[in-house]
């Protein structure tokens, strides 16, 4: 996620961090380019074909076309940004939620212990999906929060989430088994913990299954074709003043694709995806200070207005 | 949340408060002074260049190209605004659903005390998450609704609504376990508490994560770009109109843009945002006239026609 | 809402009442002089300003962007008629859900009274908030259908409807408490009654907030002025035929745009709002079949093919 | 709904059954024939008012907004009818998990018995309610499924659905009173119920809430006004090209508008609404087949590939 | 589904395999043909119907609605496909909270092997309902998992997924019956297997009710014919680049339509539908690492990079 302070308009206009141009500045140069050389050939081309000429028209058709494909493409990549941060704000809720109910076990005396234990595994959830959505190694962080045999039961298995996510159902089940907690509680903490579960379901399925490879080939193919196609339509009418609003209008559409691919995966690391470092974190401050103990991990820094 | 009684279209058109306008005059102004001299220059430059000119065309096809990126944005920005505010709407139901629920509690002498008890501290609720989505401070609002001891738990925390809600709970527990509330009836009310922690829970998630940047960067880039050329596209057509219809046609674009800003963080005191302080109001009203004791805070007044 | 029998398409070309033409002739008679005027004076004009000349494309740009926005507008419109539709087609559910499960009341003796009862008070809970959105006064529905202690109890309440509910909520209570109804069956009464309070707290989130009020102003500006210099754009084109096709996109344009403004709050009285007193009626009607005895109010009359 | 295995697509250009062609043809001719009338007297117009053609460009202008209105037209519709299509698949869903949570009933012995019976009774709430929203007479096909006691108590009444519900809750409610059934398997088959009384309620309320009228008024007639004028706009620039140009356009625009007209109410009879017949049938025949027993109603057959 | 490394945007305009060119050369090499033959024969027209010639406007105004009722199209399209794929979601999140619930179960020495044969019933239960939604035979997949008795009771079953179903919801009853289920546990479990119901239901209506059959005769006629006439249009302006121009054109619109044709029914066996197989296969290894036994399937393998 990209962390900047509220800038003026003009400002905004020379962002270079926090704007997609890095990505996109190849395409733009072989753009501005063609541009050049269409306008340097025309008199050329005119002179030969006088017939064949391209113009603005048909590019009016196509372009609004291709923004009414793009605003799909953006809706849907947008829309699975936010499904995922709805998934991860469920997380922290009901974390919140299970700690404050343990609340109700007897006696009285052992709740805080509970709750420090519920509030190390639950973060050690975040932790341990985290690792997974980005395909990276949780070792570390869930040495910090978990007990040894914890650790053991974890080791090689493919849904390291789910393991810890079963430890504490054992956990709450006990409790039950042993009087210590009614049906009833029983039963909403069941429920949150399923909640759990639905959290690390649906944001696996967010990651595995990416828009339809078809649109993006589609896209990509419509997106560029046009844009090269563009300089050479705009001259005719344009001459010089060519290469510049091609470039422009090339830089609109291909930043829009690009915000739209970023977006598709909202686990990844690039600049806009979701911050699951400091949501993992928010998440470790918040059940910590229901718990009444203090958090193990430390907030990640922005690094060049980035937060991971 | 703008307040204002229904005006005939005819002085619609003349209304400066509640319009963006203030916000936008500055780049208008900009706008009108490159027209005019867009117009004077014309001949001049068609003389030296006359195969270099911008016409309408190029303009209509990207118009509409930002028309509907403008459209996609205010959806989405119109959605972050709309759940809020259902989020905060399910605050005010579930507060008096819980309210309501009290009345099974045994001994039924002790209802009304009970009653007033959740009415003062589901308010303090909403007016402490109210002062952390806003990042004011909360004390005055706080203490003149709960007694010192709640007031000491809650001192430096970082989320002080779910400080406050731990004590609602940690109250029901308590009826729970003196035998007063039974097992069904503590399910029932847990549940109401779990989805105040969800209110919380997804008002934080709309405030701490904006649209990506860059989204805002490449609306800010192209409307602006957009509209500093389009005098120039429209000289060599309307001469002396272009100032009146450029002008024009540069408010609707960056009107609907500074809205959809606006918008964004539904959370913030600019005009077109939710007015909390008139919801903790009603919110305070509501679970007092149900507990049949007075509200404590004052309905905030209307100025300049702007409901904070 | 209006009730009309479906009509063949070519007599739908000349239904006045059901349509918006009343409220924006106003406004088309407007346009239609100024078109006179300017295809009267525009010969006079482009002899003395030859190169000032608005003609049709600046105004394909905008009109495409304008459908844009009206687009937006309407669909946001709309959701919130069809969000009230819904949640008071839910209280209809929720009073049916909640007369049919009486029926586990002990002894089976007493169900028919409490039956009764229940359709009584739902149905006034309906009509109660019924008269709460829309700002008018309830009593003698209320008089109707519940006793005069209930009564008394709701006098000089800002949210009657909330008290109604409270009573049912205290009948469900005693029940419980009297041992003729179980823990569970309480429970699932209990979640009803909570739905109607959903259904209370959403109808009057939709009430108290409109869509935010610069878009009525954007909208409103936008519209009114595109209209009003459309005629001048098409003048040239066109010649005597402009009065004639502007005031028919100018009818298009007005049109849609009233017909949101309608549909933004749907529980007013204009034609195409919700059928409240039907609805409530509708209510009253399922309530008292299930428990067995005649309604006590009367269906609404369709005066005008509109239905209030 | 219209039941046609996959054509290719030369072949589907051919279709006729399955089309709207049949309710637009006469509009069609109606448009063919003023495309010829404009043809063949625009020479004698032009010498005559050479000053007053109307031309391409404000037809794109409208043709634009028109297909973005249409657009929305047809989402709106799609959802009502997609809303619709889940509605009855739940009942579908909650029918057989029903009569799967029978199982748990004791003695087991009776278990085959009370769900043939349910099958029985939840078939008939289907047909009840698909005669209530077709607004058809139900009694053979309840007859066929209901005791005669059972067809006593509904005669007459404006709701048989609800009726039947009332009959299915009062049965489980006496299988929990007679100690058959335990209280935490009554409350969830109560929700089940309820569910059915969800479906019941929101397949009514689409029935009875039509989109407002004067969307459909302003579409009809800017869809008709539009292909009238259309002809006429293409003749300069078309020639004998027109009244295929035309016809084709307009067929686009009024069969989109038709199709959104019969999907608004997908409980009726046209090609394109839900097949009721079907689904009812499908529910029984599930229903049964996990209670055990045949079913007693045959499955409709496709006629001229629409199935009802 | 498709299955690649992210590639750059230049090799990404040379894929074929994962692109629908496959489908719709034959299409695009008529309309390239047509160009050919449009282009040849242009100056004969002109010559002998100077009148009458299509030039680029009409196909704008064509154009751009073709493209909006192609957005509603794929969007509907992608909805369904993504419904599609959280309600696939949802069995492998229930999948395991129910085999992590079962952990309550008396003895816990039973537990382990409860947990064995939930996880395989739960994964045949997906296997089947995979096999009927493609209506492919499901018997090689469910022998391998299920009791001899248990695929005897299948046998010659229309739904075969629900009587596994069924006999889950039997154990578990049993399981309560016996006493080593609580009530409140067995009540948690028995609105999983309600939700696996409801997955099941909702894949089958996805796969029952497609998109209403005259969208698609009217998307096709619509796309065919435009993009036949197109390249007549284009001609006058655009001479021998015409062919180039027209077949990109063509390309954009008929793989979107294609794309929206496959997205349509996800469970089927085209490149981008859902990959069930691998759904399957996670289910079962998430079931199975849960309950600690081995998957019986082999994970399927990704051929000519789809993944079925």
């Amino acid at each position: 996620m990209i962390v900047r302070p509220r800038l003026h308009w003009f400002r905004l206009l020379f962002v270079w961090r926090g704007s997609v141009l890095p990505q996109i500045v190849g395409r733009l140069v072989v753009i501005f380019i063609v541009s050049v050389v269409s306008v340097a050939l025309s008199g050329w081309w005119l002179q030969h074909f006088p017939q064949s000429a391209l113009s603005i028209p048909p590019f009016t058709l196509m372009g609004i076309a291709l923004a009414i494909f793009l605003g799909f493409r953006n809706s849907v990549s947008y829309e699975r940004f936010w499904e995922a941060r709805k998934q991860w704000g469920s997380l922290l809720i009901v974390a919140r939620n299970l700690i404050n109910k343990l609340g109700v076990c007897q006696p009285e005396s052992s709740v805080a212990g509970l709750r420090e234990q519920a509030a190390r595994r639950v973060t050690a959830f975040a932790y341990a999906l985290k690792h997974q959505l980005r395909g990276t190694d949780p070792s570390d962080d869930l040495r910090l929060r978990l007990s040894s045999e914890c650790l053991a039961t974890i080791d090689g298995k493919l849904f390291p989430a789910q393991i810890i996510l079963q430890s504490i159902s054992e956990q709450v089940g006990m409790l039950r088994h042993d009087g210590r907690l009614s049906e009833m509680a029983w039963l909403a903490l069941a429920r949150d913990i399923d909640r759990l579960g639905e959290v690390a379901g649906a944001s696996e399925r967010i990651a595995s299954t990416p828009i339809p490879y078809t649109y993006r080939v589609l896209m990509n193919r419509t997106v560029v074709i046009y844009c090269l196609l563009l300089p050479i339509g705009l001259t005719t009418t344009l001459g010089w003043l060519t290469p510049l609003i091609a470039t422009f209008v090339a830089y609109s559409f291909l930043a829009l694709e690009t915000v739209g691919e970023q977006l598709e995966d909202p686990f990844g690391i690039e600049a806009n995806d979701l911050a699951l470092d400091a949501l993992c974190h928010t998440i470790e401050s918040a059940a910590c200070e229901l718990a009444g103990v203090a958090p193990l991990g430390q907030a990640p820094r922005v690094e060049d207005f980035v937060l991971t």
